[in-house]
């Protein structure tokens, strides 16, 4: 089954490979890189064939589009190894298809979904060694596309190049997390590109999340650009409350990313017999329902960090404390998902996909 | 007077000029670069002192983070040759500011006013035989900064490229333009990066202008992403409306880039006895102006085609065709700025800087 993956495809091989110099007991999230990347360059009007190559730098001409006019999106996934070294991706088919809704909300070109599955497929086998094993860890994968058309006229480009690279991972997240709910600035715009895995989505979050982080929050909350009365996303993770025993979340639209983890916590969710509803989260309920004791969790629920519990939240210079519970949904829902990911249980969505 | 910008900086000079394989009469917009670049390095806290060298490519890891996060901002200015052989800027230093206002937002490091001022001057006077003369025409210059720190973590870069490059350019566009009132998409959000010129705010923007050109419209007209009520910017310039006598434009905010262009152009106006106002424009107002005939112009105003007349507008699938006018104020607005700019006329702004 393995070697048919990579039959399309240029495989050149690193001639030493790095991963000696890596600690695998100390890795931190995305920052060292496997030895293999994916690349596969579009140019007059279609994608050429994948290619394996070593993970290397890429050269670019100073008047590149992706310099200046922030064409450039992106995925994130993981790889996982269960205890016989056989390797999963996660629903990795939505992943493209997010990605190609990106592509088109971008004006960039669409990528043919062989070239993203049997690519990546191709390029995990190569690297399974890579995969940690340890709890929380994997293999973050990060599939991203950018403008290398050349040009200061401020239109698409004519080409582009797509690349899969490999991180091996520790936890995203260390410790709890505090966040402060955003009165004045936001991360999307109704007819905007919220919706899509935008690199400049993530660069407007910056700024803010530091004012946050001045005050001692670690993630901002997103609310609506209009009203800031409605929350929206977590950071980069979607948003999940627990009032009393039903869990919450706010509907997808066009300023809010349809999250993997997040769809896939509320079918868990419901098979787990656990009351959800999705629907618009107004601050002042928040705020109300932690008054009054009904507030029980509130998450962060995405790829890096799969649900990442919140401790506490500010608004308008108040603070407001989570409950310290026993047995919560964020917990069962991290081992639910996780345990499929990982293949530690039978997998009755279809979602699991056995690389090698 | 000319050496001495150069003293602090080291220049490396390309071997064999491509200033002949240029064709001055037949020049696009930004297509084509000059010998030389411009280039700073941002490590470890501090900008390292700019460098002048060969226009050449860019060598960058794959886990950088202008591939992946969206930070990068850029500057639009020209440099302009009177007929004496004298290069002159416009409001260089607003320029900068504005860099400096963007790098702010997106969570990059300032850039100091020497560096770009000096650097800037520095490189025009190599760079001086690649500023066109024609009539329209100018050299192009595009400061920009992207993040060059790694990592598959969503936060800021730890260094960072600035780079000015120059491209020798005709007339930005060609023709009449048509544009498209936005009823769907929008660029920006309150409390967004929508004043930043950064490269995420035009990857944006291509997809639904690609819509408005297929249904026959150059540019689209933003609106105000909560109502669609109130016209914002024109494409990739400020916006300009004459009703009856008087010049309106809509205030800046944070959604709207505080243009240079709209700025010189409000003052000049002023001085030309013109009634200018400053306020918030409903499009059921154009509508009724349009419909009424008091609507007698409307055009962009930007460093790029300084000023681009519009010759009507469509709306929830209506269109309004602008009036022919043998007089225009657009048009005397633009030769006022433009004189000024290539050093025709006096400058009573102090806005004309000469390089050399
Ligand atoms: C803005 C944003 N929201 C939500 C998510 C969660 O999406 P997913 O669960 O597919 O990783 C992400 C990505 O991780 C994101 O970048
Ligand atoms: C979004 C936007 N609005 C307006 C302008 C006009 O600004 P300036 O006159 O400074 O070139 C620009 C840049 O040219 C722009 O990118």
């Amino acid at each position: 089954m393995a070697s048919n993956y990579t039959e399309n495809f240029t495989v050149e091989k690193c001639k030493t490979s790095k991963i000696n110099d890596v600690d695998f007991d100390d890795l931190k999230f995305g920052s060292v890189f496997s030895d293999h990347m994916l690349v596969c360059d579009y140019k007059n009007g279609t994608w050429e064939a994948p290619k394996i190559t070593p993970y290397q730098p890429i050269t670019l001409e100073p008047s590149s589009k992706i310099f200046h006019y922030g064409q450039s999106i992106f995925e994130g996934m993981k790889a996982y190894k269960d205890d016989n070294g056989s390797v999963f991706l996660f629903r990795p088919t939505d992943n493209c298809k997010r990605l190609n809704i990106s592509a088109k909300r971008l004006a960039m070109p669409e990528l043919p979904e062989a070239y993203f599955i049997d690519g990546l497929k191709a390029l995990l086998e190569l690297e399974k060694d890579w995969i940690p094993t340890a709890e929380g860890s994997a293999l973050y994968i990060r599939p991203f596309m950018f403008a290398t058309g050349q040009g200061f006229h401020a239109s698409p480009a004519d080409s582009y190049k797509f690349i899969i690279a490999c991180a091996p991972s520790g936890a995203y997240f260390s410790g709890q997390v505090k966040v402060l709910i955003e009165e004045q600035y936001s991360r999307s715009a109704n007819g905007g590109v919220g919706f899509a895995k935008a690199g400049g989505n993530y660069a407007g979050q910056f700024y803010p999340t530091q004012l946050a982080k001045d005050k001692g929050y670690q993630q901002v909350i997103w609310t609506d650009d209009n009203t800031h009365d409605y929350i929206e996303e977590a950071g980069a993770m979607n948003i999940f409350v627990r009032i009393n025993d039903t869990l919450l979340t706010v509907p997808t639209s066009d300023r809010i990313l349809d999250g993997i983890t997040r769809k896939s916590i509320l079918s868990i969710a419901e098979a787990e017999g656990i009351k959800t509803e999705v629907r618009k989260i107004k601050v002042s309920e928040l705020i109300e329902a932690s008054e009054n004791g009904s507030l029980k969790e509130l998450f962060g629920a995405g790829t890096a960090a799969v649900v990442s519990p919140i401790s506490g939240f500010g608004f308008k210079g108040q603070d407001y404390e989570l409950p310290k519970l026993e047995n919560t949904y964020g917990a069962l829902l991290k081992k639910r998902i996780t345990d499929i990911q990982t293949n530690k249980v039978d997998d009755p969505y279809g979602w699991r996909v056995k690389v090698c």
